[in-house]
């Protein structure tokens, strides 16, 4: 791979907004599946109104609370509300670092979000994106047990997959997640291996948007992993790095692209504010920095993204895969606060 | 630009072939708008079998003759059977040469064609390119004459548009072609800004096809224009170069890519052999280098690629525009066999 790529990186920047603009579309009602399936060859964002399905009607807290009863969910926890992110650790090293994984009830949780929270001096989101309500693995199985999932009492208030999306596609959603948090909760910014359709419940999501051509400069750097964790149950959490042979996290350096020097001038993103009943259509490859206001309730399908044609091989191409430097290198470490 | 671009093409080159193999897709019959938008997206060629109309069963040399008349049609005519192709002149020098285009009736066109020809020393094929049979800026135009096409007696036997393209893609071709020659024309390696539905009404046609991750190794140049013309009526073709004001032809330096050290080894092309009745899917950039046995018929829709999304940005990146070299530069000038 070619490291002399910048030059030719900038020009695909430049000549994508060009072409494309920084304004995108919003749809006043759901698309056919054709009509889809042609915004999915045009791979831009798009809002789409008018998707409906019961748990937008029916889902507040003390529905949700009710309905989950004592069963226990999984919630990432963290010190700083950045789960999944870069954070320089006790010995000066940048890491990866992944949340505690802490087990509570619904109503626990909702207890310590939003604006009436009962504040413990820790930040809980529930994102644990591995198809907390439904999965490819699970629940598409005609011989597996749906109840297995954690968030059983909630499934029937939630589509299994977005008929107009799967018609077009051809192949039902990977998996359906649930997302509950406030704003103090960022995820850093990060692109998916997948076609994303994602609805806000209740509350608004803040997405900061880059297409892969820009993918140059989120300088994805390969950092060591490590983990917030307690020592002792009721003790405060800890980053502590993982052992040795647990590989390195490929992720972007820009902790945040919302600082003024974080990215080129030229890198203008694409803003959304989804509200409540609206959807997201967030095509696969694109970078995406969301934060959210308030109490925040999301769901997401993730439908696996074509691998046959261009388009993988120049997604892969475009994050330059070769050659990947450390995040710990010097020139890289500066552009993460510490 | 980045000049330094080689690396990473080679490794597009590399991965595109591990990703799709070198083998496409035969369909039984035409898609659906839907199956055609996914094969769109794909952007990989396709044979489609059992796409139907009248010229298919009507067309032979008799009916075309007949039908025809003495309305003279455009041909293009060269010493070589090289049309649009880069070939050196007189003064040592390449050029992008375009052929004579000669007034003909259809019965003497066919007279020259095919096995039983009247040899006259030039090369005869029709192949007008700009939508000689319809095309948007006259027959979609309700206020038009439709008969002012040179082939207004055989429009009723070809389809203005291709339904499950234009139901797909949500536009009518730009434009509609026909194209009439045999084995001794070459269309040099090129690639088109169409989506192109092309389909053999007689003898066979025989494609060799890179996707536009290859484009690297076309070693597009800038060439000098030039014309091939007769000094008197009944003079023989020459080439001609263009006065100094008429702009340089971007082409492809490969002249003729079945050579074995035209390509890198790496580069292995897709082969097809389209027969009469069968019609070719061949996507927006693809590479094509044309040959055909005995005397052919072909019809062709080009329809408008997407400009919106990354992929006319990727493809145009892909050809590497900027700081293009001159063909009669050194080292570009020694892949021209003189």
């Amino acid at each position: 791979m070619s490291t002399d790529f910048t030059p030719s990186a900038n020009w695909l920047s430049h000549e994508y907004r060009d072409l494309n603009g920084t304004a995108i579309e919003t749809l006043e009602e759901p698309p056919s599946a054709l009509e889809f399936m042609r915004l999915v060859h045009i791979s831009r964002p798009v809002i789409i109104k008018g998707y409906q399905f019961p748990a937008l009607k029916l889902w507040n807290e003390e529905y949700l609370g009710e309905k989950m009863g004592d069963r226990q969910v999984s919630v990432a926890v963290t010190p700083n509300g950045l789960a999944d992110s870069i954070t320089r650790g006790p010995d000066g090293r940048l890491y990866f670092v992944e949340p505690s994984v802490d087990k509570m009830s619904m109503k626990e949780l909702l207890s310590k979000l939003g604006p009436n929270r009962i504040d413990t001096g820790e930040i809980c989101y529930l994102q644990s994106q591995n198809g907390n309500l439904f999965s490819s693995d699970s629940s598409y199985d005609p011989e597996s047990d749906p109840s297995s999932s954690d968030f059983e009492p909630l499934t029937s208030d939630v589509p299994r997959d977005v008929p107009w999306c799967s018609d077009a596609l051809g192949e039902r959603p990977d998996a359906v997640n649930l997302w509950i948090g406030d704003e103090r909760s960022i995820t850093s910014i990060h692109s998916d291996p997948y076609e994303n359709i994602y609805t806000v419940v209740r509350g608004e999501k803040h997405f900061f948007l880059l297409p892969p051509t820009d993918s140059w400069c989120l300088k994805e750097s390969l950092y060591p992993h490590a983990n917030y964790s307690r020592r002792s149950p009721l003790g405060t959490l800890e980053l502590i790095p993982s052992p040795e042979d647990v590989p390195e996290v490929r992720w972007s350096s820009i902790l945040d692209p919302e600082l003024p020097t974080a990215l080129p001038k030229e890198v203008v993103p694409i803003r959304v504010t989804l509200h409540a009943g609206e959807t997201l259509y967030l095509p696969v490859g694109w970078w995406h920095y969301v934060q959210q206001s308030g109490l925040t309730i999301a769901l997401n399908w993730w439908y696996d993204a074509e691998m046959r044609g261009m388009s993988w091989v120049l997604l892969n191409f475009l994050r330059n895969p070769v050659q990947l430097p450390s995040g710990n290198g010097n020139s890289i470490a500066q552009l993460a606060p510490s």
